[in-house]
């Protein structure tokens, strides 16, 4: 029987609850609705009042392929809005493995409270002070809590961008390699967690109960036909192995939708440079590896890992996001360097994409000069610490813009954008502007119809067709991640006629209750309702569902496109 | 006949128009009317399609007492929304004299133009390179604007905070003692000024304009009989010239409603420290200037000159809210420290009320120590300097929030409360909620009626009655702020049954146009609505218009009053 642990950050008390009226609930159906339910919609987010969830999907625990994607959520210090932040890593399979379902973090302590740690039994949770770990890098942090809680412990832990209170600052999961490197990425959930003085949740390795399927027999059969449709699609069988996310490097590039010096241009005279084709060449010639998954079930493997000229070690989970944020936005053509920003993001805890966007901010303000990756290795270096460029930087493109005198700022309810300009890409433009999320393109990825073809073709250049298309996509996606399904299972799904049916086969037979194709699309825009009306209660408007005006007056070139949606037309996308 | 002059920043063209659909406007209500219905609300405050718009009133150029107040609008860096920052100076009895009621700046220039200032004749502006000005304290540069343009030079003109597009920049205006030491001190409208690369207006001294009252006998009684009910209250004709603003202190701190320690507490230790009878006493015993008016025709004359210890000038305009600001709210018990920072303050063009709270958030931040005046003029010096502290300072309350992890941030759309808590004094809180402006107590002065028994007595402990009194306040001081009025006229009128009567009187005399106390009601009522039809299209909601959070939960000492209105039951209190 799934529970729900509570942890007070003040009295150190806790407690294992039924699930409740939360029964049914899973991944970011489940964070979204303790969110709206549970938080004071105006409490400041780093407030006592706001709650962080970590909440693993309905399929948790099970053996349905890449299903082990855990949600966190929260009111986003940010955003100002509901936020659910989505990873990989092991800690969503691990917890219905201890009877549970979530973990809320409630209250917290004096701000001179000492850091602590978490460690998660089954019936019990123990505070224990953080010690020498505080302040240290993801990565050496991470290897004392494997040397003190043995090989097999699974942990959630904030860097130095958490600690610190910092809005780009993620929670970082133990992936299957022992490392720090999945981050539930956006909105400043490492802060909030921060702000409660808890450095580390560690899940006890001693407790693997047997999670099994209600009805086995089923189960396998649908999981079965699971895998040959993901396995029959060649973005999930063939691009994300081969090349990583990255693959999109030029393929959005030749759409004329990469962004290029702080959203000036679509397309980026370098880009062949910091291209998923370069990266995988790279990593092959110094004996990295080209492909991995982040998640144990994990059968797309679209990430890697990329060693230094040397052939050491330098990162993993390098996705297109990263390279193209400091790649083409900040203009870095050195994937070296690039890399070695991805990960001093990993080390410190913070949002590449939205550090990326503030580096481009920071050089269109002068600070430091365009492209210059040396300089942008030591400008992100300075978050967490108590330089004040690192308090400035730290909290993202909006902070970097009101310090730096930048007015051009790539952003949707304080949130910026990701690596897909939205007046070339209108699909993904309306995602942008409607999600609860802030820009976000997980919420519903346009790009699919708009760029590659799947699941139909809609131009992304024209209104047309994208207001249904993001709707349709943004109800999937949140079902998606309320099961604990990676995203890029919608690939292979939209081209795939039994691909809804087959989730909610695995659902159902997994869990033993009813869940029809219904009920998944009711999971994913229940969700969805969560979030706007939180966002509602916490004072967002229609207003807010704008792109920044200077999107809607400056063409994009090379296809001149501007944002011409206003709010009203894109309401259609909200449930 | 008055005339409109616009200036565009970019190209330096400009022209002198006939006022058109903005006839019988003045003022705010002239300022919220031109942004309202010319600048995109989804605009970024500091790009080219913000415009900032100096109005004089409807009595501008007039010899109606206390008519000479200058209104500032804009899209406001600070919250977002419209903003109306009043300064006095000798600016808006000028305009009326070269025939104009306002001058707006357009458009903007690239961000590496020189800073230019802008030299206004009666058919001419002369664009000329700022040069050696620019960076350069506002004393020290008003000196040489004096000495170039001549001793009856009137200018507008922004420092290094303005310069640097600080969130907290003012304007700074020429005052009858040729000092820039009047501010139209709240919103940011000196950063908007800066993104526009113009350091100064200065209104040409050789057009010296005759304006004459049009009904000249009639205004001539109207006059007088002002004259009379002006120095027939004692708000206005003792307290008022006897301590200057700062009477308020020993009073608000008996009430409980003097927001102590970035407001923990109502009531202040060191209260007698830095009250107006102090301040008095210091000044006369240096020999500095107890009274004097902040624009020509002023009779209440609440300004005064405080010297330092060594009996040499060091500043003016010294009101209460900056010593609340820095003396109760971050402690600091020495009135020349204080006084020490109005004067930086002033040269550097910032809000002092923004400031002194900032100061107060530095120190909950641990920045610098609580009550410590030398750390904090250290602090505040950094402004306007490319030290990444001094940016975040110089952007207020909630940018110092973000950087320094401060939860406890006492703002309403962004802006910072002045001296009054809320909590305590409901009839200034219900203002501070629903005005456009943000928290902003000069919008509709409950205090009047809570604390000072000015226009009746209202509990400001409790719900009853605030909401219509702060109603009344803010739609009488929308019509005061448009006249050209001085706010502190509204002790008299308020308490005298010919008071409304003369205003309307003294505008038709003098214009010639009908213009009654409905009028005068309309005036008012309709700058509200067009401030908030703005903030509206900006994105507010009626969510904007609670209050922190902390205010609700927290009870403040020594009454243990807590803000309990919702924002539906405050909504009374909008036109």
């Amino acid at each position: 029987m799934p529970r729900i642990l509570r942890i007070n950050c003040r009295t150190q008390e806790y407690s294992f609850e039924e699930v409740g009226r939360y029964a049914n609930l899973g991944g970011r159906a489940l964070t979204s609705r303790i969110i709206n339910k549970e938080v004071p919609a105006t409490c400041h987010p780093l407030s006592a009042e706001n709650k962080l969830v970590f909440a693993a999907g309905l399929l948790g625990g099970s053996t349905a392929a890449n299903s082990g994607r855990i949600s966190v959520g929260t009111k986003s210090p940010l955003t100002g809005g509901i936020k659910e932040s989505n990873s990989g890593g092991l800690f969503a399979h691990k917890l219905p493995k201890m009877d549970l379902i979530a973990i809320v973090l409630e209250d917290k302590p004096a701000k001179e409270a000492p850091f602590f740690t978490l460690f998660v039994t089954e019936d019990k949770v123990e505070f224990k002070e953080a010690g020498d770990i505080v302040g240290m890098d993801n990565y050496p942090a991470h290897d004392k809590l494997l040397a003190e809680y043995g090989d097999k412990m699974v942990a959630a832990m904030i860097g130095s961008a958490g600690e610190t209170l910092r809005k780009t600052a993620t929670v970082q999961f133990t992936d299957p390699y022992k490392r720090p490197a999945r981050s539930a990425g956006r909105g400043g959930t490492g802060a909030v967690m921060g702000s409660k003085r808890i450095k580390a949740i560690i899940l006890d390795p001693a407790v693997n109960n047997k999670v099994g399927a209600v009805d086995a027999d089923a189960f396998k059969t649908a999981r079965s036909t699971w895998v040959d449709i993901l396995k029959g699609h060649p973005v999930t069988s063939e691009g994300l192995p081969g090349f990583g996310t990255a693959v999109l490097v030029n393929v959005i590039n030749e759409a004329g939708a990469l962004p290029t010096k702080n959203f000036r241009y679509g397309q980026c005279e370098h880009a062949a440079d910091i291209s998923g084709e370069k990266l995988a060449e790279t990593i092959e010639a110094r004996h990295g590896k080209v492909s991995e998954g982040c998640h144990t079930g994990c059968i797309i493997q679209c990430s890697q890992q990329y060693n230094d000229a040397d052939g050491n070690y330098l990162t993993s989970g390098f996705e297109y996001e990263t390279i193209w944020a400091f790649g083409a936005n900040a203009m870095i053509k050195s994937l070296d360097d690039i890399a070695a920003l991805d990960r001093i993001c990993d080390e410190k805890g913070m949002d590449t994409i939205e550090i990326g966007n503030t580096v481009a901010v920071a050089m269109d303000g002068g600070i430091i000069p365009w492209g210059d990756g040396k300089a942008a290795i030591e400008l992100i270096r300075k978050v967490g610490t108590g330089d004040p460029l690192g308090m400035i930087i730290g909290n993202g493109v909006v902070a970097a813009g009101d310090a730096f005198g930048v007015d051009r700022l790539p952003v949707v309810k304080r949130q910026s954008m990701p690596a897909y300009d939205p007046r070339a890409v209108k699909g993904v433009g309306v995602t942008y502007a409607t999600t609860a999320m802030g820009a976000d393109h997980t919420a519903g990825y346009g790009v699919t119809a708009n760029v590659l073809g799947v699941g139909g073709t809609v131009d992304g250049h024209k209104k047309e067709g994208n207001v249904e298309l993001s709707k349709n996509l943004q109800v999937a996606t949140a079902a998606i991640d309320s099961m604990g399904f990676c995203l890029f299972v919608a690939f292979a799904v939209l081209d795939a006629e039994n691909g809804v049916q087959t989730m909610a086969d695995l659902v159902q037979t997994y869990t033993g209750n009813t869940f029809t194709v219904d009920d998944l699309i009711a999971l994913g825009a229940n969700a969805m309702k969560d979030e706007q009306e939180f966002n509602e209660h916490a004072g967002f408007s229609k207003v807010d569902d704008r792109l920044p005006r200077f999107m809607e007056i400056e063409p994009l070139p090379p296809h001149n496109v501007t944002w011409d949606f206003d709010e009203e037309e894109v309401q259609g996308a909200k449930v």
